[in-house]
């Protein structure tokens, strides 16, 4: 075990923003407070970008009623950013740190944010200097190996759930399709969350599409089809991430011969657009009129966007798993480690309970974990029982839905 | 003062859901549950189409604890239906009146329900069949004349502030812009709605853009690139019913040479699609771009679509008046008389209190309210404070924000 190391500490958040990463930042200082070692308490503002323009604020001069609100608000009071430090950025980085005798760095965020701050570590080792690295997991994808899950999830899949639960009951009014396109470009955590709001078997989402595997438009029909024909109605969960055998995304395929906006990676836009539910319903409709499964098809789709990752509703696990996940990232500073990503694993699912470990940074750096096999219904068309004990802990509890006694219908 | 008549009530939802629909209903089953003249109450499946087609539940065999359960519960458990009757839709509606004894009708619904049940009312009495027909306020819209507001307005309005001030919270973390489009084709009450949950005078949205003006996009434009150079970033709130000075659909505005989705009455779709906060997102990158306002604009746009309507999160307030004004429609039908609509007026602002009174169905039927000019900023592009003295009472008590102590930014 290390030495400990007198000097002050900076805390960062990177990347898109969750209902519950201010309650992860709160959770560190609050550990720190207790560490005598620690002189100072820095926020950097807007993520790494901060550190490297030396915009800090004193998070130790905030009053706990600030700490206590801010924990309940969601999206990052520290702001964001999604660079990855170059080279001389890791330089920058670390002569600001050497300039303010900052010995310890809490990063809070996904994948990249772990790779990032192992690369600062090595730039740190190299020159010499005793800088002790922790990494927080963040990401409302749920996509960090290491992790049963992470701090943001809960409450996106919460809002999913709860999302979900009332366009099913609206769609029940009128039948009809609905489509509903969930944030996830690689892994589909969150869309499979949608399912979590079902109360009986005949609930949507009937149909969950998700990123891990091929999706094909043939298929997706004929699905749909088999649930309007057996129903009068159809309610759909659609990763925005889902791609054909090919690797296509569905809705370049669907957009042949139109122009697709793309992001600043070159990588066609997701998020933030509303297409890839409008070519869908497009498709269905065109499809199932054509095929005469119904003559008019009533179809509507939505795409959850942003509201997903910000919407100020936190499931009451996620936000004490923030906290406390938080805290036990501060203690690890305590106790003489010197470098690592904070993880939850679970102990388990009934009573559901958690624990928080240390791991390699390396083992979280840059990997994408996907929704294992068991998670994934055979026809790969929906969610299995065992993805729904895993996900149930951790939206915390949803408002009652009352359903009419229709064994009550009136005979002639 | 009428007599009193004994026989069956039959209650009927129509139109789009909202959040507390159901509890307006449960409300009517409880107050008839009291009259001794009513021997059944009946509940008519999928609106008019279900008296039509004589599908009735028994509402009196429901449990307590259902009903209960039920009145918690988004969108309608009685389904719904768009159908406007026609005079031969009249004649079979009063023909299953007559066969079962059905003196009483309680139809919940906005302005097309108030208008059904106004013919339904006369064909009946042209017949010289005593009818007591009730109408049941209701719409996410809020858009019924001689109501303070309507039910499910407050509910969909507390979701669209929560949605604005997570995704406002959100774009603070990276700036640029995000518009999200919401409800209303006529009315801007739900869109206004997003202004509710700000906490400060920074916080967005910073635009506001109603129906009850045209639209120009070279307002918006400047409006938009004043609000970015300011603060960096700039939420927008746009009703999804905006048209330009000639009233043409900004959606067709924007699309210009594209094929537009028309929807079953001919009108262009607007709910369940996103293009129009697509094309918005892409004009303003365009002209800001363009107009060197900022060298390359971050721009998202949702359209927050069916999940309005139905989130499963009622508004406290809005929960308590529509059971309140269901039982009111109720007890009209006790004392005697013969038909109206149930409407909501406001006694006082603060502390909040409102009452209920039957007004002529023809004073409802068919008409339209919008947004009173004291509730629209003189540059047309906000609410007034007026309208936030309006709107706060309605949504319930919102989560606490904490916000960061930026004065105790560290100084070298």
């Amino acid at each position: 075990m290390a030495s400990t190391i007198k000097g002050r500490a900076v805390i960062f958040t990177q990347g898109g923003p969750t209902a519950v990463i201010n309650a992860s930042w709160v959770g560190v200082v609050q550990g720190l407070m207790l560490n005598h070692d620690i002189s100072d308490i820095w926020g950097a503002v807007n993520g790494i970008d901060g550190i490297m323009k030396e915009k800090f604020v004193d998070l130790m001069a905030q009053t706990a009623k600030t700490l206590e609100d801010i924990s309940y608000t969601p999206a990052s009071q520290l702001r964001s950013t999604r660079r990855k430090p170059t080279p001389e950025d890791n330089v920058r980085m670390l002569d600001v740190f050497l300039k303010h005798n900052i010995h310890y760095a809490f990063g809070i965020g996904g994948n990249d944010t772990s790779e990032s701050l192992d690369i600062i570590n090595d730039a740190a080792r190299d020159r010499e200097f005793e800088l002790r690295v922790f990494h927080v997991a963040k990401t409302v994808d749920n996509d960090l190996m290491e992790n049963d899950h992470t701090p943001g999830y809960g409450s996106a899949a919460r809002y999913v759930a709860n999302a979900f639960r009332g366009v099913n009951l609206d769609n029940q009014c009128f039948g009809g399709l609905y489509i509903g396109v969930c944030m996830g470009r690689h892994a589909g955590f969150l869309t499979a969350a949608s399912a979590l709001g079902r109360t009986t078997p005949d609930d949507g989402p009937h149909l969950v599409y998700l990123p891990e595997h091929p999706f094909s438009l043939d298929a997706f029909a004929r699905d749909v089809a088999a649930v309007h024909t057996r129903l009068g109605r159809c309610v759909v969960a659609v990763s925005e991430g889902i791609e054909d055998e090919n690797r296509t995304p569905i809705l370049q395929v669907l957009s042949a011969g139109g122009a697709l906006e793309k992001d600043s990676h070159g990588n066609i836009q997701l998020s933030g657009t509303g297409a890839l539910a409008d070519k869908l319903v497009d498709f269905l409709k065109q499809r199932l009129e054509k095929d005469g499964v119904v003559k008019k098809l009533r179809a509507r789709g939505d795409t959850f966007g942003y509201v997903q990752r910000s919407f100020p509703d936190q499931s009451p696990v996620d936000r004490a798993e923030a906290l406390a996940l938080g805290h036990f990232a501060a203690v690890q500073a305590q106790s003489g480690n010197i470098d690592g990503s904070c993880a939850i694993v679970r102990v388990s699912d009934n009573p559901y309970k958690a624990d928080y470990r240390l791991v390699p940074l390396k083992n979280v750096a840059g990997k994408t974990r996907r929704m294992p096999p068991e998670f994934i219904s055979p026809e790969k068309n929906d969610v299995t029982e065992a993805f729904l004990r895993y996900g149930r802990p951790l939206i915390g509890e949803l408002s009652p839905i009352g359903a009419l006694d229709l064994t009550k219908t009136i005979a002639f």
